[in-house]
């Protein structure tokens, strides 16, 4: 049932699981950091010590990722919903400064909506105002029952502005558990083909439940990518920001030609300036996730994941197939758009689920349940879940497939 | 030179010490918190468990510092810096709805500043916009050079406003070592018999260095007190906030009558309303500051801590005069102002600085450094910082009196 100091299998959606050898160097660092005689809980985040550990994360990222000399690597606090304002008052006020006579109603930011994460986004714009909100596309037109988050849409149907201030779209959707296709040729992969040609494209992705599960395709495209750290790499009260440096611009210029003031902690100019240090950063959630990105890069970095993580969705996705041609499950994902981080299914019959549940926590695997809003059964598959632990769940899903047949049988 | 796990004595301004047993049993639960056989940075935040943790910790707050019922205590992330916009965001909006004809001319914004920090809360209202920013008085100008802060301004010069949006004060300054007396007596004292008698006060006060030092003077009578974590309770990450009901309101309905929209990571009500909950909150920040404040109920709650670090702050400043009067340290900040969490002062002399600093390292002491913006040497006292380790300082000080009396005396 247990692994090490009692340890369950977690496929909880996030805050999530963390390899166990990082906690444990994480347990030294607690005390003492570094040699310092410190923890890195005590320690100054101006000592020479923290800012070479800083330095030292930032170069994990943009080896891992290729992050290319025009983009910086920043790091603040406020997670995704911090983002959410972030990305619409820099970019507004980005495009104040590039367009300085255009009104709100010309002043359009374009979101796609795949989901509940980036639905929210879209709302947080609009509470903001100072522009107009266009919804590019909505992915529940495209739904099976015409309500529900279960696909990315036909490429035809995302007609992106033609001078838009800002592109929102959200990589995976971990509530939903849609995702973007990472092969190019896919009809679910982001139509970047169709984005405007006629200037540096002001395209944000929010990769927060996706941040180094395998490369980000056309990285050098976008202009902001946002990550929480509570998916795959870190502790919660970390987000990672990867912003192209037309995207940090003087926000106090901005709002003296009538941009929305940028609250300090929100400002990418006041992150960039500082080296991420404006003021005392998340040094904890910092440490931890700085080891398990350094762990990555032993591992073999992200080809090693991606290679992992594929294996782990398709093994997976076989077995929900499996026992939805039974009868027992039913994916609540379109075939082409499933995220490999976060699968959702159903099971079927009344107290079925409840059953699959309690029997796999009974098994030591926990954090299975859908979310509160919309249900079912989500598996989430992020590095730390080893493909040990996705066949033994897998096992155990074969398991309830054969009882569920002989009860059906014995009925 | 060293204590267990090969730690110094870490006089730091924050990040700054924790206490070891606390430590110690965090590093149990980075791998296995609560039975859960998950780590505390791997768990749901929505999770029973952590849900029990934090409601132990917002009582365990609440009894000690006795907060009223007509106050909420919230957590959040993004530091002091982030409540400098929050604070003047949110008492726009309940301004706004209080005043909705109020022009921005007449939307006064009363700022007390006493220091480095005030002073950059004042400088943000003004980058906000949409109010009149009011230094109600600038310290500097009672000051001994008329440029540092090194003061409480006498009572007689708090001209507050007839009815101002907000009143802003910092109880204790970190970089410059000036803190309000706890004393009501005392003429550093702060002067709340000065303030406007008309309307619930909207009396801000950032208690960032100096929270659960000791008990907080009137408290009830504020509208929003907030605290990093950092210095007194826990990691970096983590800001604790104490909200009156009147100034958790509605920001949109506000935003409708024309004033500026807040950003949801810091709209209070956003935080009331969801528990503190609305986003992942950086969980393990919460977990360790937790750990801290019930350990601080055990060892006897505030009067304890007040009752020590009174100690520690009498025999430090002792220490600092009897250099002082044979002319080896200088004291920053005048009689009266000192602060018990931040002792400033210089050490005379070509080199002397270096020299000092220098042998207290040597002798595992750490963090001594001050500010890299005023210099000198800053001592920081908080409730980590234990009554043996000041004898300690102090013993040293008292060497490095004798060996500079006998440099003086051979030379």
């Amino acid at each position: 049932m247990s692994t090490d100091h009692g340890r369950v299998i977690n496929f909880g959606a996030g805050p999530s699981a963390l390899p166990l050898s990082v906690l444990e160097e994480a347990q030294t660092g607690l005390v003492n950091f570094a040699g310092t005689g410190m923890g890195i809980a005590e320690i100054s985040h101006r000592s020479k010590e923290f800012q070479a550990f800083l330095d030292g994360f930032e170069r994990d990222i943009r080896t891992q990722l290729d992050v290319p000399p025009t983009h910086r690597i920043l790091f603040t606090q406020g997670g995704g919903t911090g983002q959410f304002s972030a990305v619409v008052l820099n970019l507004l006020a980005r495009y104040k400064l590039l367009r300085p006579q255009a009104s709100a109603e010309d002043t359009v930011l374009d979101y796609v909506v795949t989901g509940s994460w980036s639905k929210k986004a879209a709302e947080e714009a609009r509470r903001l105002g100072g522009s107009t909100v266009r919804t590019v596309v909505d992915a529940r037109v495209y739904s099976k029952d015409g309500k529900a988050f279960d696909n990315i849409p036909p490429h035809a149907e995302f007609a992106f502005s033609a001078d838009p201030a800002l592109i929102y779209y959200c990589e995976n959707e971990t509530v939903d558990g849609v995702e973007f296709a990472h092969d190019a040729q896919s009809p679910a992969a982001f139509p970047f083909h169709l984005l405007p040609q006629n200037t540096l494209v002001p395209l944000i992705a929010d990769y927060s439940s996706s941040f180094m599960c395998r490369p980000i395709p056309r990285l050098a495209d976008h202009a902001v990518i946002y990550a929480g750290a509570q998916k795959n790499i870190g502790p919660a009260g970390l987000t990672v920001l990867i912003v192209r440096e037309d995207c940090i611009v003087d926000v106090d210029a901005a709002a003296k030609l009538g941009a929305a003031p940028v609250p300090l902690i929100l400002s990418y100019k006041t992150l960039a300036d500082s080296g991420s240090l404006y003021n005392t950063p998340s040094v904890l959630a910092i440490y931890m996730a700085g080891l398990v990105v350094k762990r990555m890069k032993e591992n073999g970095g992200l080809p090693y994941y991606e290679e992992v993580n594929r294996r782990k969705a398709n093994k997976l996705y076989a077995a929900v197939h499996e026992g939805e041609q039974k009868g027992v499950f039913r994916r609540k994902v379109q075939q082409g758009s499933e995220s490999w981080m976060n699968a959702v299914f159903e099971v079927l019959g009344e107290g079925a689920e409840k059953k699959f549940l309690d029997g796999a926590e009974k098994e030591g695997m926990k954090g299975l349940k859908g979310h509160r809003s919309v249900g079912g059964v989500r598996v989430s598959l992020y590095n730390a879940v080893t493909e040990q632990e996705v066949d033994k769940l897998i096992a155990y899903m074969a398991r309830f497939l054969a009882e569920s047949a002989s009860v059906e049988a014995a009925a």
